[in-house]
C-alpha cells in the first residue's frame, strides 16, 4: 500500500494543552460550545499553545518550527500560523507554516512534522490544532448546525531519545469520490467571496451530506483499517486506547463495524460534538490530563476528513 | 540558526508544467494574466500538473501522494489537494493534503515533501502551485491590483539514485512583525464571511503596505542571505541563476541590495507580475524549458511572503 511508515521515528509528544470557546450551549441533551461575544479563534489557539510549552517545560524561544493544522483560516491571508508566532513569537524568526487536510490536519501534520524532526531539519516543533467551525453554520442544516464546537488544541513535539516512545506507524488516504459531500463550496478561487449574492449565500456555509459519507466510509474504511493493522505488524488488543475523530453521533455506529466495540476507543460526541481539526488532539490531552493514557501506552489516532481523507496513526506515548 | 539544513537529500525535479490564464491585460506596459469567463483556476492547476507528469514520463497513478503548496484555496473546504485529487486521480487512493507558507508555499512544500521522500515515506510526489489573486483584489488600491497574474505550476519529484542532484540546503524564516502588511484581513474565523456588509467590503480583499514591506526586507534579507549562504559553503558564484519570487517591480531595487545583480535572477515581473505560490515554480519551469537551467546546474531560489517568510533553497536541478 502506497503512502505508509512503518519504521520507527523517535519524537515525543512532550506536552500537550487544549481550550474551548466559553459559551455553552444544548442541542438534544448534548453540549457544544462557541466563541462568546469578545472571544476569537486565535484566542482558543494561543490559550492551547501556551498551555502545551507550560507542560512541556518550554518556553516559545525553544521551539524550531510553529505549524498549524487546522482546516480553515483564521484571515484569507497570511497563513494561521504567522498569526500565531505574531501573538506568541513577535521579534522572533521561528519559520511558521501551515499544513491542511481539513479536520485529520493534526494527524498530517505530527506525521509530516515528526519526519522532519528525524531527519534533522527541527529539533522541537509547536503543533496548533483547531477551527471556530461556529464561524460558517448553516441554521437550515440542522445535522452539521447542532454538531460542532470552538475549540483548539496543541502539541511540543520534539526529538527523544527514549527507546519506547515515538510514532510507530502512519498512513493516510484520500479517496476523491468524497469530495463534496463535505463541503464549503464558496469562499475561495472557484466561488470567491465578492460573488456572494442573495441568492447563493447557502454555498459559503458548511455543508456536510452525511450519509452519503457514512457509505463511502463502510465502503472504504474497513479495509484500509485491516491493512494498516496488518502493515504496523500491530494487533488491536496491544493498543491501549483508540482516539478517533468525532465526526458525528455515527461515531457509536461506525466504529464497531471497524472493529472498536464500545470501551477501547474515546467518544466525546455527547461532550463536545466535533472539533474540526482540534477534535483528535483535543481527546488525547485530555485522555492523557485524566490518566486514560500514560506514558508508554500504544494510541491509535484514526480519523476520516473532507476529501474523503483518512489516517491512521500509530503512537507510543 | 535554527530552521536550516545542510545536508544533501537525493531528490529531483523529474518534470515540471504551468499554465497562465486566458486573458491577457497591459497596466503600465507590463503584462498580467486573467481568468478568462469559463475559465477556472483549477484548470490551470490541472493543465500545469498535467504537463509535469507529462514531462516527468510519468501517470498519475505513479504518484504517492499529491500536494498543493498554495496561498489560497479553491473551497473553504476540502483543502485544495483533494479538488486537484478529484480531478485527476478519482478512483484511487493517494493521499491528498495542503502546506501554505502563502507565496513562498511552493518551496516549503519542495523542502518538507522532499525530507518525506528521503525519509522514505513517499516515492514519487505531484506537486502544485498556484492561486488566482485576481479573485480578491481591491480596484481602489492601484499597487496591488496592477501587479498580479492568475497562474498555475507544479513538478513531479522523487526519489533519485543520481548523486548530482538534489536539495543541498533550505532554511525558512517568519518574522511576524510583517503579519498585517500583506493580508486579506477576512473571509477566515477572525472576520467571517457571513459578517461582511456595506462598510467592511475591502477588509475581504487583498491589502499590501509595499513601502513597509520593502523596509522590514531591507532590514532582515541581508543578514538572512549571507547566513544561508555561509550555512550552506556555497558562494554566489557557484550559482547558475537564482529565481526570486516576483514580488513587484521593487525586485530589481532589492536583489542588488541583496548582492545579485542584474544578469544573475530571473525577473520576469514586467511579463507575468507576481504570480503568488506559483511565482517561483513557473519561472523555474520556463528557465528549464529555454535551457537557461540544466540538469547539474546549481539554483537558488529565494522568496518572500506575507508573515513575513522567507524561504531560501539551494537545488541542484
Amino acid at each position: 500500500m502506497k503512502g505508509q511508515r512503518i519504521r520507527a521515528c523517535h519524537v515525543k509528544l512532550a506536552g500537550m494543552g487544549k481550550a474551548r470557546a466559553g459559551r455553552q450551549i444544548q442541542f438534544g441533551g448534548q453540549s457544544r460550545y462557541r466563541l462568546e461575544a469578545g472571544e476569537a479563534f486565535s484566542d482558543l489557539a494561543v490559550s492551547a499553545a501556551v498551555s502545551a510549552l507550560s507542560a512541556a517545560g518550554r518556553e516559545i524561544g525553544d521551539i524550531d518550527c510553529i505549524v498549524c493544522g487546522m482546516a480553515t483560516p483564521m484571515q484569507a491571508i497570511p497563513c494561521n500560523a504567522a498569526l500565531i508566532h505574531e501573538r506568541l513569537a513577535r521579534g522572533l524568526d521561528i519559520p511558521a507554516l501551515d499544513i491542511n487536510t481539513t479536520c485529520t490536519s493534526f494527524l498530517s501534520a505530527l506525521d509530516m512534522m515528526s519526519l522532519m524532526i528525524e531527519a534533522g531539519r527541527y529539533d522541537r516543533v509547536l503543533l496548533i490544532s483547531g477551527d471556530r467551525a461556529s464561524a460558517a453554520l448553516n441554521p437550515k442544516e440542522r445535522e452539521s448546525y447542532e454538531l460542532f464546537s470552538d475549540g483548539a488544541a496543541a502539541c511540543v513535539l520534539e526529538r527523544t531519545k527514549e527507546q519506547d516512545c515515538g510514532i510507530l506507524y502512519s498512513c493516510q488516504k484520500t479517496w476523491s469520490e468524497g469530495a463534496h459531500d463535505t463541503e464549503i463550496r464558496g469562499g475561495g478561487s472557484l466561488l470567491p467571496i465578492a460573488s456572494m449574492n442573495g441568492e447563493n449565500r447557502d454555498a459559503y456555509c458548511f455543508s456536510m451530506k452525511g450519509s452519503r459519507i457514512l457509505k463511502l466510509c463502510a465502503q472504504k474504511l474497513p479495509g484500509f483499517v485491516e491493512q494498516c493493522f496488518r502493515e504496523a505488524g500491530i494487533k488491536r488488543e496491544e493498543i491501549r486506547m483508540t482516539i478517533p475523530h468525532q465526526a458525528s453521533r455515527a461515531l457509536e455506529v461506525l466504529m464497531p463495524r471497524l472493529g472498536f466495540p464500545a470501551g477501547t476507543y474515546v467518544n466525546r460526541v455527547a461532550e463536545y460534538g466535533n472539533m474540526v481539526s482540534a477534535s483528535i488532539p483535543y481527546a488525547l490531552c485530555e485522555a492523557v490530563e485524566e490518566g486514560v493514557i500514560n506514558r508508554g501506552d500504544l494510541v491509535l489516532l484514526l480519523g476520516t476528513a473532507a476529501g474523503l481523507t483518512a489516517n491512521f496513526l500509530l503512537l507510543r506515548y
